[in-house]
């Protein structure tokens, strides 16, 4: 048996999205609603009823994890997503490059995204992470660049503690903010943290600043990548492996940093699929290419696809309700007619609700889908919101990648 | 009010059973039909959505427990079910009687149920009971002999502990395995009670294998039953007892040990009805006519009904079927004509799916009944899986008989 996962960010909407209906609602998807058909569908709860989640909360959840009891910060999932070998103890951010202006006693915040810059932000690691911190003795840290602005900090050494605040003022022309221990948290280990991370971007300014990389910035009229914002504070979970739950080797194929991070903490395999960005402009048919070559070694295959939550986040509706057709055509077709579906069973749903009119996350269930021989088919006929509010599989919280697992009959039993 | 609450242990299945339908589907059902049209039905996760049920973890959680805080093992519901007094403090195994021949450093073990022995085993208990360990001193034991191979053990004595290995090796021509403490819990109590189990079931070939039970198996060509083979250690949960909580005094009808011991840990009062068996040749009828019986004296029934699980275990499309037909004419018709509707009311339900081709326990949800005066009444005229997938009480997980209670009210408010 084999068994395929597949996420589509932020895929649920609300009736404001498109004239009463959802972006999936309005999209046309022949393809799921054939799945639908053949297999059964209802709402899941990401989370729980009520709760709005985050992507990293929602994936763990729908992943088989309570987020309640193992969540402990994002950036981890981001370290280990761009392919930063993560240690227990170690810190973990979420950073970027930021241009920055010094002010008489820090610095101001000009841009938080250092003009989305687009070259040169390896070197700029690079000579980032040649720093040694003087004050902060025994401490370590790596930066590694991802795309444009992007990327992630680790800090390493005895004794450090994720419960410090960030250094982002969330807004330009802003001070960057001291980061801080935590209040309730406020131990000797935060301390040192949060004086070793405002030690590092102070010096972040100093090696950054004249870098020739930013020299050349400045000759094209470029915003330079001066400074490091650090964000989301997070330590490596103690997650049983998947493997070690249910006997079985799996791979994640994501474009999305986070999401390769989550399944990597889970003990799936990477899986490059070319021309995977975690964008609109992500390459569908290879990633459905990738995952059919991939269940040829592994037992089952976690697809993550981003586009559907970026459109989400722009309240671009045409762009959501056109990514969604994408999904349905060059995905779901594809992996239709490659999988053996008298040995295979498949689960489609989105980790949360994006509406357009919003443009962040909220707590609505969101439709799965369940498919293959062991799934009691419903009378449903097509995939949607209100197609699933009246599923055979009714409502339920979270868990998908075990109820998928449970079909394949890979799931141990609680009790005897 | 009374109140009837029927598990037909591992109930739901899958389309792949008989033809793309569950065998629940297939079976002709007409009282349950038509308990379904008076009543309302809809999917019960036994345990939690996407968890696979134990037997006994899932009958706790019908019954309103908490499988997660109060699961302590399955034995000491063995012990209980066979008409044993457990203690707190004692540890319980479900035990067999097996057929060994001594190694050099142990015991091989040839059949582990002891060619299935069918007479003799009573006498044989009482000669293992007379041993006196001498190395545990202050250790005692009882060892109660039930059906076929099978029984009960009971460890007591200060400082025990139920984290302790098995000692059966599940394959035959394979070596009985030393009883160990069970790592990151082998502290003194643990290796107290590995080494009582050990000193027991050496003295157990020692004192059964000469037996003139044995002697006269060893005539008729049949495997002596000359070893214990014990497993599932486990100790009394701290259950509040079903009175406590709701004021009310039950019965268990249950031809299974397991389910009767269960309910006795909730405080229900056994009743044996003649002929109940825990197998497919139960007597259906005498568990009924029990059942109205007891309605006269105690406020509220449990009956428990296997064989539709045993069929299940057995991959017996055809046997589990027609139990379930039989459960319908011979179980719910006598119900249906005996209880007084306008004053009672009843649960149906299973606790988990077992479909056929896999032949264990799965963690799809399963479908439940409510009928009686209270129950808002749904639009549904057939009970099955799929049908309690459209039924009007949608999805939830566990606590039925807590529902049922409340249909009655006898419900405990929580709050004010």
């Amino acid at each position: 048996m084999k068994a395929v996962f597949i996420v589509a960010d932020g895929l649920a909407g609300r009736p404001t999205d498109v004239a009463g209906k959802t972006c999936l609602e309005a999209a046309r998807t022949p393809n799921l609603d054939e799945l639908a058909r053949r297999g059964a569908i209802g709402l899941v709860d990401p989370i729980a009823p009520g709760i709005r989640p985050g992507s990293d909360t929602a994936h763990l959840s729908l992943l088989g994890y309570d987020p309640y009891q193992v969540y402990a910060g994002r950036g981890v999932f981001e370290c280990l997503g761009i392919g930063m070998s993560v240690q227990p103890g170690d810190v973990c951010f979420r950073a970027n490059f930021a241009t920055v202006t010094p002010d008489e006693d820090g610095f101001i915040v000009k841009d938080r995204r250092a003009g989305r810059i687009s070259f040169g932000q390896h070197e700029l690691a690079e000579a980032l992470n040649a720093i040694s911190l003087k004050k902060s003795v025994g401490v370590e840290f790596d930066f590694r660049a991802s795309t444009q602005h992007r990327g992630a900090l680790l800090l390493r050494g005895e004794q450090l503690s994720r419960f410090v605040t960030d250094n982002d003022p969330h807004r330009s022309g802003k001070k960057a903010v001291a980061f801080r221990p935590i209040v309730g948290h406020d131990d000797e280990a935060a301390c040192r943290t949060a004086t070793a991370l405002n030690e590092l971007v102070t010096y972040s300014y100093e090696v950054l600043h004249d870098h020739p990389v930013n020299q050349q910035r400045d000759r094209a009229g470029e915003h330079p990548a001066n400074y490091i914002l650090a964000r989301g504070a997070s330590i490596l979970p103690c997650l049983d492996p998947i493997e070690t739950i249910y006997g079985v080797r799996g791979a994640v194929i994501s474009g999305g940093a986070l999401y390769r991070g989550i399944a990597l903490a889970c003990g799936m395999e990477p899986i490059d699929a070319p021309g995977a960005t975690g964008g609109l402009d992500t390459d569908l048919r290879s990633k459905a290419k990738t995952a059919l070559e991939a269940l040829k070694t592994f037992d089952y295959v976690f697809i993550h696809v981003k586009g559907t939550d970026n459109a989400g986040h722009d309240k671009d509706a045409a762009g959501k309700t056109s990514f969604i057709q994408r999904i349905d055509a060059e995905l779901i077709g594809p992996l239709m007619d490659g999988i053996d579906w008298n040995a295979a069973h498949l689960a489609f749903t989105g980790d949360h609700t994006t509406p357009i009119d919003y443009g962040d996350h909220t707590a609505e269930p969101v439709p799965v889908l369940f498919v293959g021989p062991n799934v009691r088919q419903d009378l449903t006929v097509a995939f949607g919101e209100r197609d699933a509010g009246r599923g055979g599989l009714c409502r339920f919280s979270g868990q998908i990648l075990p109820m998928l697992f449970n079909y394949n009959n890979w799931a141990p039993k609680f009790g005897s």
